[in-house]
């Protein structure tokens, strides 16, 4: 068995199913070897940021790695953007990474770069693969790395000769680690914070906003009064009628301070203490009141829900929370599409179970309240800022899960930058409804180049923040693409189009004209 | 005048004219900055590979750089692919990257990364602003880096409170050393291997591609009988009739080395000893004949053109080469579109002085050759292999040089990884003629696959390298990012799309289907 092989190997039996591939010459030994064996499905993307978003929304979904397939380094660096949001994510992900053979590298070939100094800003882990003999060791290792909780993004590098030389059997990934739990002391600071009575919220983020531990933070809430906020950000919240309801910490700085200054103790749950976006002059990156206190009740790298289960026990809570989500459709308005009205069709027509992967953006933040209270579902968003991450995490999610239906909420802008990502869910006939929300314009920047202090930008300014000319035509990219497309520009359109796109299994596209 | 004003007034006193954008919240003052000032155009791209691409055309034929920018970590990561390639074209370009107020960074917010280490292998030059008085000499800096000749990639880190705090004046550039002379003893040396009487050639690259350096090097083979070949993947070389003819070496490691074979001595001029693109098991790396001498005349940031001079004086060379070019047009075939008859139609229809941007790949080495005795023209092509190039690359050579026809002749699976730029090139209405070939496939994988080793390859690891399922619908992406399309798949189509869009001034796309 070659080095390829013997890799591939260790991954299929420790559990990997998918792998999200764009290789090339570097890699072939590993197509070779994904060719050869069963247990793993090679999946292609037309561009290696496609590629990691989508390893994202597997792991999101999934709770374990896929593997992504990538060249060298510019492979690693188209890959980044994804990456750094599956990182903050804290997704499990096993990039390969190929590279020339390590004897190639003295003669600096044309696609020779130093992929470690890539890969480091983006993983948890590096590793450059020294020997064929090691190479199952190193994805064993790798796989262990991945799945430390909630997860790891693991990269390992290798070079070509190790993948074509005679190797080891597969090797099993070392024994895992249990999540750690949260310690008394950390238990004993929240029960004291709660009993203050003095105004508390539980701060909840990561793996805290499953539907199993947001139960016993209601339990928490019904014996104490707190409040129980999210992190603005989730990877993936689970919401939706009959789930205890989690308020949403606000996205501008200063709305979120204002939103977190009743409070004297902020118990971290699974999220760090927030703080803004972006630095802006005169306006404050640390949000919670000064004076206030942020015990931590469990890491965003801990088992949330035993803590909070011992909290709510300590507590002596009932044993269900009090408050649940109704289920509520708002009414549906009519005539121009808005984002209101793009948030009440979706309500209305949200299959049970559905999952959405939310990069909408501006339109993203009138969305998601107004889905609240559908079936329930889940939610994911844009963990690290770096746009493009929509379409991919659709893909991965809908691969992780192919009996749920995905949508894909997507801002225009931050669309075109994976765009490639249509082609893979008609190759793959994925299960998503996309909604292309078009309002011909980055119009967050609109609004931060106000908040920067331009007063009056000009024509050059508003340029650099304008998709209208050319306006964009979704329909046709998306036909292009392979991916069956309609344009709404009402309501009624819209959701004739998106009921229609519910009920068909099968990916299709809206672009929901909002300018 | 605050800190983005004086870094932008700096730049555009040093002469940079154009800026490839697509900024975030932390560059917006540098967005107002280029709204403020007059005598620097910002061009909007949707993804950063655009606009580092565009930035590499631009660089590669107007010879001074232009700037990008980007929006932290992973606007970089997204520029980093192009980038990779123009570090290795050594084109002037600068970068300048926004992060996050410095005093932010320690709440390490959803953006925050190491901006250092995803810059540092794509850059020769690479600095964190330390405060907003320093920012007008750091980017005078970055512009002396840049100009270091022939070009480097300079980037520039700006945290966001040093552009909208109070700044020094703008700063003149430090004094340019020109570019250092080869020395006597270089000249000797190639002097001593020309009148060995063994075989002996040229081996140009890089700046030695231009021309008046082909002219130095046509009146050294005219006396010596010397050969000249030039690197496989040259950043811009001047050809077609008229010009001092060079051969260029073949892509496959094996091809070269039999190619290189008969010599005894190759003189290095602007390029490095040639090496092959990959390894592979039992194949050369190094192509040069074992024993064969390789003196240095000029080395990549060496002054080419004077060193051939003072050479072809040493030899007493005739004034004039004695071979050239003669115009030379391939007959065109008819019925079903091939490369063959892509080459013979732009070979015929080329208009005088037009620039090629060449990311064909397996077809591009097919269209090399029978465009030779074309009208004059530059041709451009993917130095660092990392794959997006080709389009952007148009984008930037066509801003440079708005009165020269821009081809751009794109494999179909490349084009996909930086498809946005075809929205660019419609808004500025570039004068660009894009011709996609479509072979349905990354055509060369299956080479590599076979020469790595695979000989029977099955159907996953076909499908990894198969654009088939679904087929891509080129005209439809084209129209529907505001770039007029038409699809040929017969010779006769093809020169009537052709012969068309080269008449039309503004952007053009021709889907060429050899399938």
């Amino acid at each position: 068995m070659n080095g390829a092989e013997s890799l591939i190997n260790t991954l299929i039996d420790a559990g990997v199913e998918v792998c999200f591939a764009n290789p090339g010459t570097s890699e072939m030994q590993l197509v070779a070897a994904l060719d050869a064996y069963d247990g793993i499905r090679p999946i292609l993307a037309l561009f290696e940021g496609v590629a990691s978003g989508a390893a994202d929304g597997y792991g999101r979904m999934a709770g374990k790695p896929a593997a992504t397939l990538l060249h060298l380094g510019p492979g690693l660096a188209n890959a980044g953007a994804n990456l750094h949001n599956a990182k903050r994510a804290r997704t499990p992900i096993i990039n390969i990474v190929g590279d020339h053979a390590s004897y190639h590298l003295e003669y600096d070939a044309p696609l020779t770069s130093d992929i470690v100094s890539l890969a480091t800003p983006v993983s948890d882990w590096v590793r450059v693969c020294k020997s064929a003999s090691n190479l199952p060791a190193d994805g064993a290792d790798a796989f262990a790395m991945a799945m430390e909780f909630p997860g790891k993004i693991a990269t390992l590098i290798v070079p070509a000769e190790f993948a074509w030389s005679e190797s080891n059997s597969p090797v099993a990934p070392p024994t895992q680690a249990s999540a750690p739990e949260a310690d008394e002391a950390a238990i004993d600071a929240a029960c004291a914070a709660l009993k203050t009575g003095e105004p508390t919220t539980l701060f909840l983020g990561g793996p805290a906003l499953r539907a199993d531990c947001l139960e016993q933070a209601g339990r928490i809430s019904a014996a104490t009064g707190a409040r129980i906020i999210c992190e603005t950000f989730p990877a993936r919240i689970e919401r939706g009628a009959g789930r205890v309801p989690v308020e949403r910490l606000p996205y501008f700085g200063e709305m979120a301070s204002e939103y977190l200054k009743p409070f004297k103790h902020l118990i971290m749950v699974g999220a760090k203490p927030p703080v803004s976006f972006f630095a802006y002059p005169d306006k404050p990156g640390w949000l919670s009141p000064e004076g206030a206190a942020c015990p931590v009740l469990a890491g965003p790298r801990e088992n949330a829900l035993l803590a909070l289960r011992a909290l709510a026990d300590v507590l002596d809570a009932p044993s269900e929370p009090v408050m649940r989500q109704t289920e509520q459709i708002p009414p549906i308005p009519q005539g121009k599409l808005s984002a209101e009205g793009i948030g009440a069709v979706v309500s209305a027509f949200m299959p049970q179970n559905a999952i959405v992967s939310d990069e909408a953006a501006t339109a993203g933040l009138a969305l998601y309240p107004l889905t609240a209270g559908a079936p329930p579902h889940d939610w994911m968003t844009l963990t690290g800022g770096a746009i493009g991450q929509g379409l991919p995490l659709a893909i991965g999610a809908s691969v992780a899960c192919p009996d749920r239906k995905t949508i894909c909420l997507q801002a225009d802008g931050s669309a075109m930058y994976t765009v490639q990502a249509l082609w893979t869910m008609a190759r793959e006939d994925l299960n998503i409804t996309t909604v292309i929300i078009n309002n011909g314009s980055y119009a967050i920047l609109n609004i931060e180049l106000m908040r920067v202090g331009v007063a009056a930008p000009g024509p050059k300014a508003l340029s650099l923040l304008d998709l209208k000319s050319p306006e964009i035509d979704w329909v046709s990219i998306s036909n292009g693409m392979g991916v069956p497309a309609a344009r709404a520009t009402t309501v009624e359109e819209f959701q004739k189009e998106f009921a229609e796109a519910i009920a068909h299994k099968g990916p299709r596209l809206i672009e929901a004209v909002i300018v």
